[in-house]
């Protein structure tokens, strides 16, 4: 059975409503941030020594990284290929692909300065802020591009990426940043909408 | 034939080195940096939206983030599986999987905030150099625990997340970062002596 370890409240909850709509069986491990730093402790680093989450335990293979674990979940237990192109599908597989790294890989970091600005005493240095905001929208705004007028980000149809993405845009709601995008806050309720993101949340104590 | 769009100097000349180990045919668009802000200029945007590199055109393809260019590479060019792990093997290519979205789902965002702290007037805000400086050595200790005494990060053979981690290095270096971890400075050494890597070198003119 798949074992994950959970810290709460974070990214790994997408990890946990993936499973949920695969329709697997998983142990949940749950870690708790320090209330006050906001930040993992050393309960998690026990269990890998980066003390970040999601982290997998499959067997006896243990794994990290958001995006590797949504590949290997489906590249092993989506045997329809429900959430992903087939490989035969070249260019399909490519964009699936970029989607599956870019929201840790390009979104995340200026997401990562904001939330770390939140707790920095004003005034705000200039070079970091102003990185930060001009970057949140650049990357907002991107993805409200190409979602366009889809229901998920690469078509019709709930896919890899979008969980990692998913995470990405409530990051952002959380801190006060999604509003100017209502196109992307209707694709993340339209996702923490649907039964396997409820029983996720419900499982997941978020 | 291929078409990167490579941005001087940063991580595309990566990209360039796994076109060169391939042995590809390529061509080469390249995009200077700001000369103040070391920021990418307006042509970059004209190319792609988010205005970062590296991006390819492979035929009607336009492809960006780099893990996903170097998965796209791979499972497309590489025939006999010199730089991958035979999907087959499933524990291999999960790990494979994992340190392909390592470097940027990781690695970068605490020296990107050393990059940008470096421009930044002291005294350096507390929450973001403290995160930066808890973050760096975490993660570089981390790189190096896992290479241990292997020539490359999965072992003998150079494997397609070398290319993601020899960027991650390069700017660690020149952030001053690695003499610290004298065993990912001869890794990187290794890396950059290998004559597919020179030939990129003075292909992208960096």
């Amino acid at each position: 059975m798949i074992l994950v370890h959970h810290l709460r409240i974070g990214r790994s909850l997408f990890t946990v409503w993936l499973l949920e709509e695969l329709g697997l069986e998983y142990e949940l491990k749950i870690y708790l941030r320090h209330p006050k730093t906001g930040r993992a402790q050393e309960d998690l680093r026990q269990a890998h020594p980066l003390g970040k989450s999601p982290v997998i335990e499959d067997g006896d293979l243990m794994l990290s990284e958001s995006g590797a674990i949504t590949s290997h979940l489906l590249d092993n237990y989506d045997p329809d290929g429900t959430f992903a192109p087939p490989a035969s599908d070249r260019n399909a597989r490519a964009i699936y692909g970029q989607w599956l790294h870019y929201s840790e890989g390009s979104a995340f970091a200026p997401l990562l300065l904001k939330l770390i600005l939140a707790r920095e005493a004003k005034p705000h240095p200039p070079m970091v802020s102003g990185f930060a905001a001009q970057e949140v929208p650049l990357q907002l705004g991107y993805i409200q591009d190409f979602l366009d007028d889809k229901p998920y980000i690469l078509g019709d149809k709930l896919q890899g990426p979008d969980f990692g993405i998913g995470f990405i845009l409530q990051l952002a709601q959380r801190l006060g940043e999604l509003a100017p995008y209502p196109a992307l806050e209707a694709y993340l309720a339209r996702m923490t909408a649907r039964p396997a993101f409820q029983r996720a949340r419900e499982r997941a104590g978020e």
